[in-house]
């Protein structure tokens, strides 16, 4: 995230601040996922990054009402780290031959996205619980749920490709 | 981090790639972990950033033993990942006036960091047992551990803070 400390002075201010990176970050994975699911050849991986962009396009939409409940505009900071993650994603092009190697690359990408969304959305529920905001930290508990569950299903679907190689 | 993918044809050359990437991460974090420290207002905090410096140039020394083990170059790639989370950390200054915001803030930065960490970590461990380096998981592993035990010692901080603040 481009962190510009001085306009953050009140942990209300860096709460809001991150949840403007994560927006950020969300709107730019609605971006990319559509062509990761071109790009994975594994059918259950395919399917996974369409039903994970259905589940990110949500995480946007909780986000605007957790701005609209907690007063603040809905807008998006640019975030250099995830940009990175996503531009790896991206570049994880129809260049590599091996169909194996590809799925993993991609696997590895989206567990990067994923991660840095898990330690976003971790630290903004133990903050809108210092703020008082039991309301914003519910919602927002609810994407990390499913951005967790994301995260154990590319590990098994890792797991299984490998144990199917293996045994080839 | 950048990925290259037509330099990338075989799992070989992901496993290495993704060493390169990690090995510049461990390098950047040896950098920006001292200024961390000494942002840090709480003394545990600064305690902890101090210890996860010492883990870190460990962590670098057994990069450099993965690469010898497995005939590859020890060199790093840059990753614009793992910059903009550094970026962020070191941009978290002294600008930011209250003590608990500002440990707030390097808190999450760091967590944004181990994350990144333990998914490429992650990634590595896997794909060495894939390639028959059951060796060089092992090493990776002890590092994966460390970097989980971190993140999980940055959150009990973060809770405890915040317990304390709401009992102030």
């Amino acid at each position: 995230m481009g962190l510009f400390t001085k306009d953050i002075k009140t942990m209300n201010d860096l709460f809001v601040h991150h949840l403007r990176d994560v927006y950020y970050a969300e709107n730019q994975l609605v971006k990319a996922l559509p062509a990761m699911a071109q790009k994975a050849t594994d059918p259950r991986l395919k399917q996974g990054f369409l039903t994970h962009l259905d589940e990110t396009r949500r995480h946007v939409t909780r986000l605007e009402e957790v701005f609209k409940m907690h007063g603040a505009e809905a807008k998006a900071i640019d975030c250099p780290a995830i940009d990175g993650i996503i531009e790896e994603a991206e570049d994880t092009a129809g260049e590599i031959e091996d169909k194996a190697v590809l799925d993993a690359a991609l696997i590895s990408a989206a567990q990067a996205a994923e991660h840095y969304e898990i330690t976003r959305y971790g630290s903004l529920i133990a903050w809108a619980k210092q703020l008082g905001r039991n309301d914003c930290a519910s919602v927002l508990q609810k994407t990390l749920d499913e951005e967790k569950a994301t995260d154990q299903k590319l590990t098994a679907l890792a797991e299984s490709k490998l144990n199917l190689r293996a045994a080839s």
